[in-house]
């Protein structure tokens, strides 16, 4: 595979066209980014691991009724995946509170939050990803009133399913992040469901199974992904 | 007056206890600040427009049905308010992209924004006043989805009331900054509407008639804000 096709390349995925029209090819690659990409390393191993999780999920939501971009595995850390016309917003739920909502507002590191919260960034380098609302997302153009409706529902319902999985591992699905796209008229979940994407503690220990792991240089980044993919693979 | 019963004191007022339980005496000082302070000055008269111009707001909204803490001017700079549970928010409502908005999401300056929109931030200095949704602003208990809803509404209604008022006098109402705050189960205005919390443009010459003029630079502030105190003047 050359780069040729190259259609984007993110700090940790890069995404190429293939031969078949609508379909793309989305190769999870060994890097790590942490604070913007101030912080880099390359883990031989991380990639596959977050590939195989993403595949895993993308299946198991569209078994539970979720649309997803998701089409078949290529091979380890290649997944093929319908074309979407992105939405550019990063679409946050939490459940507990850590990392930047616990800076930003009165909340304590791990408290519950009940009913969960749906926070929105608007994804743009150039604006520096701010948090965005409901009433800027429709007055931009990027969602219409319906539209946010059916993200949100869309939303609290893969919480749910992540959530319930977790559960029954041990493992609290404290905050992700998920992005859409649409296919046609209707909207998809795209990007990926990965260790980068998620805050994971284990219930007993409180150990993060998460980029918190190396956020926080808190110990083996691999060794902790590697236990969310030890789960995925006992569920199969 | 002494200083004895200073309650909290503003970048540019003063508040007081009264005698009168529930009671408040908010001073409206000569003093004039942006860039969260960095840039302060002290403009004779100053204080007494921005007065005027609220107390004349105040009681124009109150007779259109909405609730807000104002009582009565005690003298030219000093008003005697109900004693609000202040909500921690500052709503502000946007007709016209202007300011920070411009520069944290892709609208052009001067773009119409229709319908208007509606975003908030917490009112905290310690956290820096970030953006806020309405999901967190229910999980962190500063409003229920009613009172939301209730302050969405008249959010709204104060805005156009306000624009149209404006509208009459040759003038847009850009933007306003507004806060509420509870006096017993009634969620009432409180605060300031004055040219230092709203962006009026003058709809021939393009001209501001609010605290643009100081924070650009652009000319001579007291004379901006005296062409409204003018326009309140023809009104009574």
């Amino acid at each position: 595979m050359d780069d040729d096709g190259l259609v984007y390349e993110g700090k940790a995925k890069s995404v190429f066209r293939t031969n078949v029209a609508g379909e793309l090819r989305v190769v999870f690659r060994d890097d790590i980014t942490a604070f913007n990409g101030v912080k880099k390393d390359t883990l031989a191993g991380k990639g596959e691991y977050n590939a195989r999780v993403s595949a895993f999920f993308f299946e198991y939501l569209e078994k539970n009724g979720i649309p997803t971009h998701f089409i078949r595995m290529e091979d380890e850390r290649t997944m093929i995946v319908r074309e979407l016309t992105m939405i550019p917003l990063e679409v946050i739920a939490r459940n507990v509170a850590a990392g930047s909502i616990v800076k930003k507002f009165p909340f304590t590191e791990g408290q519950r939050i009940e009913p969960p919260v749906i926070v929105t960034d608007y994804k743009s380098d150039e604006h520096g990803d701010p948090s965005i609302n409901d009433d800027l997302i429709v007055a931009l153009g990027f969602l219409s009133a319906d539209g946010l409706q059916e993200v949100r529902e869309m939303t609290l319902k893969i919480n749910t399913l992540l959530k319930d999985f977790f559960a029954k591992a041990g493992i609290d699905l404290v905050d992700f992040k998920i992005e859409f796209g649409r296919s046609g008229d209707t909207i998809c979940l795209g990007d990926e469901i990965s260790m980068d994407s998620m805050r994971l503690w284990d219930q007993k220990t409180g150990e993060s199974l998460d980029k918190d792991v190396y956020r926080q240089g808190k110990g083996d980044v691999l060794s902790a992904y590697r236990k969310v993919v030890d789960i995925i693979l006992q569920t199969n």
